[in-house]
């Protein structure tokens, strides 16, 4: 059953939506009658079980009756930031898709020394507006409860403000040199609420960025032995954060 | 500094490499001259640094003098062989390139109910060269000591032969059950040496095939509360096992 983002608080258990776009996919694309049944989730992220009561197409709204669902949320308990350095548009994408279905809170993307792409200021806007629907459709595809943000950063040194509890940089130099204990020791501690990782681009960071990052905060950690490419880097590690706090053997 | 898989046992410390694919690469593409160095890892999984000494352009081949590298394998500790229903052609190329990123053993794609994808059998050669190819030069990116073999199963029963000491299925309807322990509790016992993951089509698995999975000792088990497309899931077990394996607290 298909799950919606609406931009609004329900109070009531009746509800007419007008939102076009939901209109279009609900009726146009899937073909949904009165008394189907779909999933909002809305601005306070509850999930709501809605069923079709009306369908008005002279107007393109539908009337749904509504029923908190008290189903569990599907949110990773700790909020993880993945950010990474600017790559090409389709792994850019790509990134935000698999991020987002794998429970990531917050994307950055920024300009670092090796960036193999550049964003010019005047396209941010419409670039972040792309990744952000991105993020929706992906976020309702794998049944979030929030839609990750997603940010731009015209320079990797603003990283520095970012106050996460936890915070790493993936440093393929930790891993040559076969650092493979920080990360599990640092979230072995278990009380942290935030965690921010940050992912270079192909070529990697520059030393002086390494040492910036390290110096506020940021732990260099190796992700295991093999060379991964930009974009796997972060899925290794959202999956790996999803193990750790999600699965358990209890 | 690039790697190259070479199809043969090195017994002398010189050699001279006849390989147009590796020719065109190192002298056409990377411009390498006498006294450069690259890495070649032989038939017997050896990793060798080798310095170039003759560069033939008439014949096109290579001189190289060859020195044994002690630097600790890449390969994760236990064999995992990933299967998953096939898929359309660009996503069965992700997962290829993706997979041996990160560290898969052995890739299966195989037939099962609701897969949206099927090949023909006179394409099966053909798709398998292909993945093959992709396999082969994800394995050299990311300095692997192996490349992984890509095998076609024409229908799901043929997985009932597998023989690893540890066999899952990654079942939707058990993690929305809330099943979340199987896989840890499995993973701690710690005795493995070979463990296959079986991952379904966009529709899932029908019920029948998890039973058939499951009456040959394939574990259906949950990977967290979100739902994940089909080629992301593989990605999620393989971060996983390399956490388990070769990331620790020691």
């Amino acid at each position: 059953m298909e799950q919606y983002f609406v931009n609004q608080t329900f109070t009531t258990n009746l509800v007419t939506i007008d939102d076009t776009e939901i209109f279009k996919h609900v009726v146009t694309v899937l073909r949904h009658k009165v008394s189907d049944q779909i999933y909002f989730v809305d601005k306070l992220k509850e999930l709501y079980l809605a069923t079709i009561q009306e369908i008005d197409k002279d107007n393109k709204t539908i009337k749904f009756e509504l029923v908190k669902s008290d189903k569990p949320s599907t949110e990773l308990p700790v909020e993880v930031t993945v950010a990474c350095s600017l790559s090409k548009k389709d792994k850019v994408e790509w990134i935000t898709q698999k991020a987002t279905e794998l429970g990531a809170t917050k994307l950055i993307f920024f300009n670092s020394q090796y960036s193999i792409m550049h964003w010019k200021q005047n396209v941010v806007e419409k670039k972040l507006a792309r990744l952000q629907e991105i993020a929706k459709n992906a976020a309702q595809q794998s049944k979030r409860r929030i839609i990750p943000e997603v940010i731009y950063l015209s320079d990797l040194s603003k990283l520095i403000g970012d106050n996460s509890d936890l915070k790493f940089i993936a440093y393929e130099e930790s891993a040559k040199k076969g650092e493979s204990s920080l990360l599990v020791r640092s979230l072995d501690k278990e009380s942290a609420k935030s965690i921010i990782g940050v992912f270079g681009p192909e070529g990697g960071f520059s030393p002086k960025e390494v040492d910036l990052l390290n110096e506020h905060n940021y732990l260099s950690v190796g992700l295991g032995p093999r060379i991964m490419r930009a974009e796997t880097a972060p899925m290794y590690f959202l999956s790996v954060l999803s193990y750790n706090y999600e699965l358990s053997s209890k």
